[in-house]
């Protein structure tokens, strides 16, 4: 994800170049069709051409659960981490919890109807993109606080369910839980079959992915390590706890924030850790700063045919979402990390395909 | 734990109470013994006499393990927590971590010989117990400040480590990780081998508890949650990232942090929970709000002899440390909690017996 992130992991920057491709609200009625997890291929890592990246992934799992190894890890030990956002499913044209965020704008505004001539909350509800594109800071922060804060958490998780139920990618018209990249599920798998511990480590809002996690990735809410917000602990009539959603951010989980939140979560440094942009930078530094055999790789979009091209790593000029600099890109080269080709490495890009 | 709780989820007046009662410091140079966890026995919870305490576990298990049982539960949702002081260890005289942290003093001081004639350091340094009761809270707050945070995690870790090592209980000698109440060793154990998640839920420092949670208890970092401090990300001269321990509390995970803080690491709704005072009455709560088979347990200290008695559910003055009162015993009754009776449920506390 980008840089000089806010609340929830996203920066204006970030929010108004993706406001500028928004297509106005992209909830459409249509049924949801199958799990992207149920898409299960024999061999290990069968979306993938034989090549470098492909054989890091099977060196780095011999090396460290052959226990004839000298880098043989125990499997308590075992922790991978991943990125979501560019590295587990797509990221363009614009982060999906953020068109979650606009949709949800008019249910907001329903039930609050006083915010309807009311800024930002007016200019949202008339689409009119270029009046977006202008929003301040404070203004997508209160858009992000009325969209993601104020409710239970059982509230929330039943509003995240019901639109990924309904809401459409605009290139694919498919379900965003149905962009997942197939390559990377495998991935999963085997690190799982081999008795690692995979977290998804986002700068998304954790209780956000949590609510699709285990379905879409075979990964329950414990191991989504996200943007976290607090909560607050209160009692209905009845003398029942429930947990309202606060607008406080207690951690901003992208660039440095990333380690902090895997010491807070997980309390122990991951021997694998994949990524794609400079928000994902520290992470792979704190996992390479461990002894042993570690794997460090990053998703380089260069396909734009079968999905998107950007950024200075693949010769393209940064689109703002998912940076991956010529720095990074150089630093993984010298520290001997994996840049995965999605051109080149992945036979294939979706389940669907 | 108790209630009014800063920092650390030590209140003011748990650490003064508890300041009369110490003997100084109590490091003495002695090896380690044998862990607790190494005390096995054949039959599940085979220290724990026969009555309404252990058939309650038992009847738990079998109703949500049970495929034929209306209250089953899938294998991925069974998540149980435990508070750690009086729950799981003696919390008596004095809570493990302020222990600690008033041992940490004369090496903070050595490396900063500014503090030796600074308050509250100099108080610390006298050993003067009438003193150190008279400290006020800012001057509290300085020594778990100096004694928590300002060195890395790795750094933190091993000051932990050398302590567990060398500290000893005042009254029973021992390393304090021995003195664990073997019968919630074998709860744990018995939940683990009927599929169930076990997690510490504690207010004390998640970083202190995670130093030795997996070889005690046999609970692995990344499940035990606790007060949580914020970290910051550097790099030393070669480059390499470390975490700095920051004086910025995250939350405070006692009373109603615990469901937040179970939200937040867990992300779901615990299907068991045992504790053993005010501080852990919303996390019982929070888990009793749950549809189906749920099991809550409180652990009444009513045995003097073998251990200690105290708090009004024991008839017995509040101590300050562990506080059960009457009416967390009247909503236990309500509601059909189990109240532990240490006394009568145990045929014995420690291993070492």
């Amino acid at each position: 994800m980008s840089s000089n992130s806010s609340h929830s992991g996203v920066s204006r920057r970030v929010l108004l170049s993706a406001l500028a491709m928004l297509p106005t609200f992209s909830g459409v009625l249509f049924p949801v069709s199958s799990s992207a997890q149920t898409a299960t291929s024999g061999a290990p890592l069968a979306s993938w051409n034989d090549g470098a990246a492909k054989q890091a992934i099977f060196d780095f799992v011999r090396a460290t659960t052959d226990r004839a190894s000298p880098n043989y890890v125990s499997p308590e030990g075992r922790i991978a981490v991943f990125d979501q956002d560019g590295t587990l499913w797509v990221e363009h044209p614009m982060y999906s919890q953020v068109v979650f965020c606009l949709d949800r704008v008019p249910a907001v505004v329903a039930k609050q109807p006083e915010l309807k001539n009311i800024e930002p909350f007016k200019t949202v509800l008339s689409g009119n993109r270029e009046a977006m594109a202008k929003l301040t800071m404070p203004d997508l922060e209160k858009i992000l606080a009325a969209t993601l804060t104020g409710m239970t958490t059982v509230e929330f998780s039943a509003e995240v369910k019901k639109w990924l139920e309904t809401a459409r990618h605009p290139r694919w018209k498919r379900p965003y839980t149905e962009l997942i990249y197939q390559p990377m599920l495998e991935v999963m798998r085997y690190l799982r079959d081999n008795g690692y511990k995979t977290y998804i480590v986002t700068g998304g809002g954790q209780d956000f992915v949590r609510v699709y996690a285990e379905q879409v990735y075979g990964i329950p809410p414990e191991q989504v390590v996200g943007t976290m917000g607090g909560t607050k602990l209160g009692y209905d009539k009845a003398g029942k706890p429930f947990l309202t959603k606060e607008p406080r951010l207690l951690l901003n989980d992208d660039h440095a924030g990333k380690p902090e939140g895997i010491h807070l979560m997980i309390g122990r440094r991951p021997y694998a850790a994949f990524g794609n942009s400079i928000g994902d930078q520290q992470m792979l530094e704190w996992t390479a700063a461990g002894a042993g055999a570690r794997l460090e790789m990053l998703v380089l979009h260069d396909d734009a045919a079968r999905e998107y091209a950007y950024g200075p790593a693949a010769g393209l000029p940064d689109s703002k979402l998912g940076t991956f600099t010529q720095a990074l890109y150089d630093e993984a080269k010298k520290n001997g990390w994996s840049v995965i080709s999605m051109k080149n490495d992945w036979k294939r890009i979706f389940a669907f395909e």
